[in-house]
């Protein structure tokens, strides 16, 4: 028999049993205890340190000591994914290195106004059957409803026997009014419960939702579990299309997250994920393939393009999420090619596809999608970002977590701002805008992205230098999202000024400098009034998809006549994003 | 480890291989060699003879003896419900003890008129997506079939993909012209089946059809696998109700037997079980019920109504039936009580709720069914007339099988025909009412019943004698629906001479002779050319319902107008029951 070890965590409080020379990491990701292992177990990105407390200590490696230096972190830290378990331990999971404190950013956390839930719960009760006028269970219902229904097999093999007590009261779930998704013992009908969800490429956030009041009634982030797979869209693509099992690595990897998220997210709020009837899951178009378990081959090659755009609600069970058994999960539609349903529910949050002027729709995240709606006419595309947005691909960079620098200013030298006024230890991706600009601004680096001088770092403060490798990670970035709006106003005909709002939604939430944004070129010169920060639409979008029924119609309706535009086809596209290269702001007019 | 013997059977052919001492009854069952096993396997019903060619031949029990000498068998044959394999054994089961070799009789053997059954296949080819203009694979089957299709989880998962080859041309299977069922590689659309099913509580019947075409490619007939558990509707029921594995027995006897037969009629016609995409079942409120495995506690007591009457199609593995994965089942409408889908079927099969005129509908099985229709007005009403007509609770009865006497005249004694003009066997329904009025018309019998002077048996034939058990028996069923249409036709004040026609469906097929059905009761005394003999109507409406979608939606809507009579709630019952067990014709107007 393996030999086992105990493994108290402090904080969070968990505690569980590690096979002897098992992985720390492994054993954290096992337990769905919420840790960023970004690069894979590699022991490279210094995201998944752990403070040991008591047991084994080995000496740090080469790169865990220069992590510990750079990051200022107590001696007795180790990275999760190098420790291997050799005796009992007792350790701390430091704050900073907490995936469920991630600041996530919000639009739309109002009830929608067409507060309209497709499940439902009412307290039924039949009226007895008589000799005289005899009727069936499912003959009272549709007399209590008042309407025909789909009874399910489940459902026909439940209704109320002559045994069963008070078999004549109890509470109806009913899907979009017409279907009965499961009758439970009693008056349950205060207890109504949905998940939205938004799965972002680097980033998962599970809310869950009282339908009876449209409140939220608790949230949790964690790193999307897909991250071992490839930080970006393209190289998960690339791993399902190209491994047998690829398909099923990345399907298990997210329902695995959701499931755990989920049961942690019920437990907290003292209910059971079997009382959850409804799920809605925004993501980019390989994430909902890759959720339901669709293969992406059509996605990996040219003309890129998805399985599916929208389809009609699924049952948890066959996606292998653990809710009701019965319980319905609508997938917010994809659009086309790489602009999936993160970004239609984007528009849903916003009510964009209801609007009739003209507006701009950027999704700043590892991908870039952008939407430019004119009148009626609207056009969609995406661009390889990559995530240096999120900071996540940048030897400085971080995740939004406490420490993590999110605004810099001058006064001679740089002036930084941490998350949490915590000492820093990398910069998140407002941060990185602000300390570009005031870079270019003060000549440390010209406007190709060279830093000035010899030099092949800049010492940002005594622990946070930013390379010149950074530097060309932010402006490919940057370069990939301007040649996409400009490419998208020149079709369009249309200039920025004319522009009523620029909406921009991920990564930057609503703390970025606009000014500096403007001064590099990663956002259109337009009057500071009419870009407007709108945080994590895609789960806004999903919340409001889950609350609203009637949404899903149109925005489903809308998707449809959206056309899309792929750069790549664009025989002027590989100049312009040569010429976008450039850390300076939009050239004015159309581009 | 136990012992083993081989069982050979030569007719039909088969190998098995049995323990050391088990029931050769069992064998022969879990094999699925279709044999009656009545009366539970008691070795008392003589229905399951197997001649023994090779192997231990014990002597026979007292009452093997006296069944081989009453049916003229081969001194060789035993029972295989007392037979204990302790050898190699080879045997024969003689023919007259198979039940594949029962006759069927049919009624609406033509294609409906608006054959239009609801799942058609079609041979796809997707325009090719470019990236000028991109398509998922779902948007281009939307694009050929010109509408919005549901999309099952499955078939999204089986969209083709870009190393399939040939993955633009495919067949889909669609179900009601709108969803999706399978996608097939090649061009399938020639193999398109689908079965129909009549679910009797004696005998089941299973056809297989070509829903290109309409015609049934094969059929059979096996004894229903649930009478082990009760030969009535009742007994079934409370064996389900008061044993908690009792639904449970019951739904996997009638779906094991379902899925033996599907196999083998497949196997017959040179196709697969997974190339069967629908199936309609017919079969009374019980047999809906067991089949779906819905608690039929609410049927075990009064005011005894099942749990529903129609419901959506379910999907086939839902349910435990081997076809298709996506394979739909549709259950025809159970009218009330336990009037069931196969009187909805057989309205079906006979237009008969399309036409305004007055009729009778009788359905004489083990339940004696009767459906009354004036103008636009529509009652139905259940009678309990147990197997008598099948010839099965009577010692000298037999299922329609050859060496069954099916009919009988008088030339100074009894003239008695038989099956295949086989040596007497036995005595089928027909068989029965001709020889029960010969009996009253000849004064052997009295219209009480009661055998004239101080005999208790009477002497038919050399091998053949009618027991005044036997009598009593038939007394009881007759006497169960001529109350039941006398009521009926009380209620609504209408004559038997104003009906237009009175169809007689069930046990007799169309071989009854009237004039003697009339003179004991079991037929109104209608002029015989307004009674109709449809057969089995149950099976040609499940056929009916299988090819024409637009069938189902009007039977449904019509079950929810009929009107059910409970007899046992009418105070005047008993009475008209006492005096309907007198062997003589209708009393002529109302009764």
């Amino acid at each position: 028999m393996t030999k086992t070890h105990e493994i108290e965590i402090v904080s969070p409080s968990a505690r569980l049993s590690a096979a002897e020379g098992s992985l720390l990491a492994d054993c954290l990701e096992t337990a769905g205890i919420p840790i960023s292992l970004y690069c894979r177990k590699r022991g490279i990105c210094g995201k998944c340190f752990v403070e040991i407390l008591e047991g084994e200590l080995p000496p740090p490696g080469e790169m865990e000591s220069w992590l510990l230096a750079q990051r200022g972190l107590p001696p007795n830290c180790r990275l999760s994914c190098l420790y291997r378990v050799r005796s009992r331990v007792r350790l701390r999971i430091p704050e900073a290195f907490r995936l469920g404190k991630m600041s996530i950013l919000d639009t739309g956390m109002d009830v929608p106004a067409d507060f309209s839930p497709c499940v439902r719960k009412y307290f039924v009760k039949l009226a007895e059957s008589t000799l005289h006028a005899p009727h069936s269970p499912a003959e009272g219902l549709e007399r209590f409803f008042r309407r025909r229904l789909l009874l399910p097999l489940d459902v026909l093999r439940s209704l109320p026997g002559v045994e069963d007590e008070g078999g004549g009261e109890f509470t109806a779930v009913v899907f979009r009014e017409n279907e009965i998704l499961s009758l439970e013992r009693g008056d349950t009908t205060s207890a109504n419960w949905g998940a939205a969800v938004d799965i972002g490429t680097s980033t998962v956030v599970v809310e869950l939702l009282d339908l009876n009041t449209g409140r939220p009634i608790g949230r949790a982030a964690a790193a999307n579990s897909q991250i071992p797979y490839g930080s970006d869209i393209v190289s998960r693509i690339t791993h399902a299309f190209r491994n047998p099992a690829g398909l099923s690595d990345l399907s298990g990897a997210i329902r695995g997250l959701l499931n755990r998220m989920i049961r942690g997210l019920a437990a907290d709020s003292g209910i059971s994920p079997e009382e959850i009837y409804e799920i809605v899951a925004a993501g980019n178009t390989a994430m909902s393939h890759f959720l339901l378990g669709i293969p992406v081959d059509t996605l990996a090659v040219s003309p890129f393009h998805g399985a599916f755009s929208s389809a009609c609600p699924f049952r948890a069970k066959d996606i292998g999420l653990d809710l009701n058994p019965q319980a319905r999960v609508y997938i917010a539609p994809n659009i086309k090619s790489f602009v999936g349903g993160d970004i239609s529910a984007g528009l849903t949050a916003l009510d964009l596809h209801k609007t009739d002027g003209s507006f701009l729709f950027i999704d700043l995240g590892t991908n870039g999608e952008i939407v430019l709606k004119k009148g009626r006419q609207c056009v969609a595309t995406s661009t390889a970002a990559g995530p240096a947005f999120e900071g996540m691909n940048l030897s400085c960079g971080s995740l939004a977590l406490p420490g993590a620098v999110h605004a810099a200013s001058w006064d001679g030298g740089f002036v930084l701002r941490t998350i949490g006024d915590e000492p820093a230890r990398g910069i998140c991706g407002t941060g990185l805008v602000d300390i570009l600009a005031l870079c270019v601004r003060h000549r440390l680096v010209d406007s190709d992205g060279k830093i000035a001088g010899a030099e092949k770092n800049l010492r940002l403060s005594e622990s946070l230098t930013l390379s010149q490798q950074d530097i060309r990670e932010m402006q490919l970035a940057i370069a990939a999202v301007k040649t996409g709006v400009g490419n998208m106003l020149e079709r369009f005909g249309i200039a920025i000024h004319d522009l009523q709002r620029i909406y921009v939604a991920g990564a930057f939430g609503n703390s970025l400098n606009i000014a500096n944004g403007v001064a590099i070129g990663l956002l259109p010169d337009a009057p500071q009034d009419r870009i407007v920060f709108v945080g994590n639409a895609s789960l806004a979008g999903a919340r409001k998809l889950l609350l609203s029924g009637p949404e899903r119609k149109t925005i489903e309706a809308f998707v449809r006549k959206v056309k899309h535009v792929s750069l790549a086809m664009d025989p002027a596209f590989q100049e312009q994003f040569v010429e976008a290269l450039a850390l300076k702001p939009y050239s004015g007019g159309t581009l």
